[in-house]
């Protein structure tokens, strides 16, 4: 991957309007607490989901997919298998795919298959900051899902692991940063209550793979995606009573995004 | 199965107001992503649901349940076995039951296990245009969860297959197409939000048990079961703000759905 | 455990702070249906869920949780060994545990496992009152999910299992009991719309563990748990147009309640 072009707020409408008119096929090999969160996210902003982790399956399907996520929430044996079968069926039809490291850290099935797929080279890791340290190889570990350490402490992480893979790493926070080992560029927006429903994080995975699939690098498809990710909640988030109501009205705003209104609101910048 | 007789807007009413007072038990091997929206679904009409599928459970449970939903989505393993399971116990006992072939066609672990399926003669298959061009061996195969081939070019594939099983195929579309073998019914109403959803079909096939299990004949209750639902997307509809409050609102529409109502909104005429 | 304090809606209202303060980590291995409408329930009310449910993982990280849920809704292969590693490291760290019997009675691979799990000595048990009287090897099976028995027929095998294990019981009902083997509290309140949506008492076992694992003694934060759902339930049903709203104004509910409105409203009495 060549140097990124100009990443800026009309990127962002660019490729929304991108995914809405060519429905991108995302597979996803996906935790089973937010499997159906996710695929009703890709559904919403007009891409195509399909979950397909089934041994057998999953290289064939990677293949013809636009984009592929592997998430490791629940790592079950078959799902394991059908990561690594995804992972080789998308390197081989040239797929795009992204790496959601789900509470790697000191669990000790998740986090050696981790480090095996990094070193496949992801097109993307989306992780929170004790996500990357811990893949970056200078992680505390913790409590599983923790995401006590903060953004900026996670960057130099972040950027050491992109210059491994070759490819993009986002670290999320309020304010989320995205490297591809050299440049950084800040996401903003968003809203807290996305860390009060599950699935926040993982579906925002499955976006980020729609988005790259699309894109004419990953470095702007996964900027697309956070900010227009991080638009839709607070649409939602203007109207909503708690997190039930935010999830629901996630899914209508996602639907509802124009791409001009999304490149007006996108609080993208370079760093 | 015999000739089946008149099938009007009537019969859906009298057969949801026997869902309602008898609240079938529906046994379910399905998906991972849809199975808490099935399970959702079923509850709503007044149904009862159970998602047994572990191998050792299946066979003894379906031969208690009311009906049995063999969904093909994300068929592991064990729920491959649990289906086959499900099904030798349905038939013992006679329960009737309903294939779901999610995304058959070139997929190499589901569609060899949806052709042996369908030899085992299920009562309804319930698939969209081009599961049910595949399982009739006419498939073009496709993307996976294509439904881009329409209703009425299946319709001819949708007829031998029904004869072949000796029961009813139901065809999904904007008007939706049932058939077993000589007779068509189509079933219109519903709105375009379900295609935004996931589990919009999944669930209706949960629903197709749910009314087969109390009907007098599995046709009917096909027909029952797909105008029911399609009746309250449209109330839904009415006044979703996106996809999110459409699918909360489908829940809250079936569970208040009188008898009457159905049988006055219900769009069922025979070809 | 020695006798209990008294347990009154005062000492809900403390728990329920606690919990909203030290957002416990709850360790869930769960059914495929309410995996997600339990973390979301756990994250509502301010505690930090973690499905972690594949063999290998299972053990380390009920060590480090602050409480445990075994949910036998889907046991599948690897389930079951998850269930039996989370068990074990959760007695090596002295984490509470509480354990889910759903649909134990008939089924032949969930029932032995239940009965296996009971010899472990859970810190609670939450069932209905067929659940219960299975367990207690005085139940009639019945089809599944069934809950027809009543709460009070099933007391007595409640207190006798009690009894065995060392720990508490509760029978779910219009009013709850729940029992040590000597003392029990009924907790009142709640709201029919609870069993017309899946994962009403499954979430609320999550919900268990999280206030044990906060508590000073397993009974009071069994009685906290349900007391506090009750009163949600109560809150959300309020403004419910059906089932689909219910459940998303249940995790606002939730997610909204002060612990003072909480300790005014609980229904909770010795009898």
């Amino acid at each position: 991957m060549g140097p990124a072009p100009v990443i800026d707020p009309a990127t962002v409408g660019t490729l929304l309007e991108r995914v809405q008119e060519r429905s991108p096929l995302v597979h996803c090999v996906i935790n089973s607490v937010v499997i159906n969160v996710a695929a009703n996210t890709l559904l919403a902003v007009g891409a195509a989901p399909a979950m397909v982790d089934v041994p057998g399956e999953a290289a064939p399907f990677a293949g013809v997919a636009d984009g592929l996520l592997i998430n490791l929430g629940t790592p079950s044996g078959e799902q394991r298998q059908a990561m690594r079968e995804a992972v080789a069926g998308a390197q081989e039809a040239g797929t795009p795919w992204v790496l959601d490291p789900v509470a790697v850290g000191s669990l000790p099935v998740r986090t050696p298959l981790a480090h095996e797929l990094v070193a496949l080279r992801p097109d993307v890791v989306r992780g929170n900051p004790s996500e990357v340290l811990a893949l970056a190889g200078s992680g505390s570990g913790g409590r599983g899902v923790d995401a006590a350490d903060d953004v900026d402490s996670a960057l130099p992480a972040a950027r050491e692991l992109a210059a491994r893979t070759g490819g993009v790493v986002t670290v999320s926070g309020p304010v989320d940063a995205v490297t591809d080992g050299e440049r950084v560029v800040r996401v903003g927006g968003g809203h807290v209550l996305l860390t009060r429903v599950t699935g926040g994080g993982c579906a925002l995975g499955a976006l980020v793979a729609a988005f790259v699939g699309v894109a004419d690098d990953a470095f702007s498809g996964t900027v697309a995606a956070l900010a227009t990710y991080a638009v839709a909640a607070e649409t939602s988030a203007a109207t909503a009573s708690g997190p039930g109501s935010f999830a629901v009205g996630l899914l209508d705003a996602l639907a509802g995004l124009r791409p001009d209104e999304v490149a007006g609101r996108a609080q993208v910048r370079e760093a």
